[in-house]
């Protein structure tokens, strides 16, 4: 039987995608609504919980950018980083929820404060990964993401989600 | 401390939908690709493990159609059956997988055989649940679904995605 785990510092969400548009700026009066897009890559949700802290965030981005989920045109599986893809990170505290009775709670979620700070670098990591990767670099792929603590509408066009989770 | 739990035996992801239109069949020579399309509503991703068995069905299924995760045009949270809103089933045996190195692993994951009497089980106590709901059959919302074991091609289009994980 396995030991019982410690609880998670942070919840990672991935899908597959062919195209992913998310709005980081809501529609006000005056102004249209703005949103980022990318082609072709993977979809991070993340969520972080009490307990996680800075030194987290290295380990988080270098697995997340090599785990061999992306599909080639001939259907082996390589990294993101590998395949080239696109980034989409996507903050997601309702990942952390716990269901009580009907509804869901989020007491395990890291204050709003602390997980932007974490975000932010989670955020920044990405794209410096992404710019020192020749490959990439070559490709020309980029790394969007949404706006933390707003609501995050999602368009999403993906040749198989292949959800995954990973935990931290 | 909390008591070391027992692995799961099912694992539901949520994302609340505008639209969503899900591959039921892929093309082929001489036929186009199928899609079954939901409008407004709740996309179910599910995995079973090892060990979840048929009296495991009603409790999940009571439990994703009456958390309340969906949002009225108040902006008030209600249950996916009193909104009322469609449901789009997705298999996703992905969401079972656990990093080893730069691999997922899906060794937890049922047999497809008994998975897929499961899935099945679960699609149809849906189907019943929102036929007897007054609200959902005078509104004429639907339960689609996709095909255990096929590639899950995926367009979703959200008003914020507010992901969440349900276990079992």
């Amino acid at each position: 039987m396995a030991a019982p785990s410690a609880p998670p510092r942070a919840r990672a969400l991935l899908q597959q995608c062919l195209a992913s548009r998310l709005q980081v700026k809501p529609p006000e009066p005056g102004s249209e609504a703005e949103w980022v897009e990318i082609q072709r890559g993977l979809v991070i949700y993340i969520c972080f919980f009490k307990g996680a802290s800075e030194e987290l965030i290295p380990k988080m981005v270098n697995t997340l950018l090599n785990v061999k989920l992306s599909e080639t045109e001939s259907g082996k599986y390589v990294s993101v980083l590998d395949l080239p893809g696109n980034l989409l990170i996507i903050p997601q505290a309702t990942l952390g929820g716990r269901l009580k009775g009907r509804n869901m709670q989020y007491h395990s979620n890291i204050e709003k404060e602390k997980g932007m700070q974490l975000y932010s670098h989670f955020v920044t990591l990405c794209e410096k990964e992404l710019a020192a990767n020749m490959k990439c670099a070559e490709a020309g792929v980029v790394v969007k993401y949404g706006t933390y603590g707003n609501r995050q509408v999602l368009k999403l066009d993906t040749n198989g989600p292949f959800t995954h989770m990973i935990e931290f």
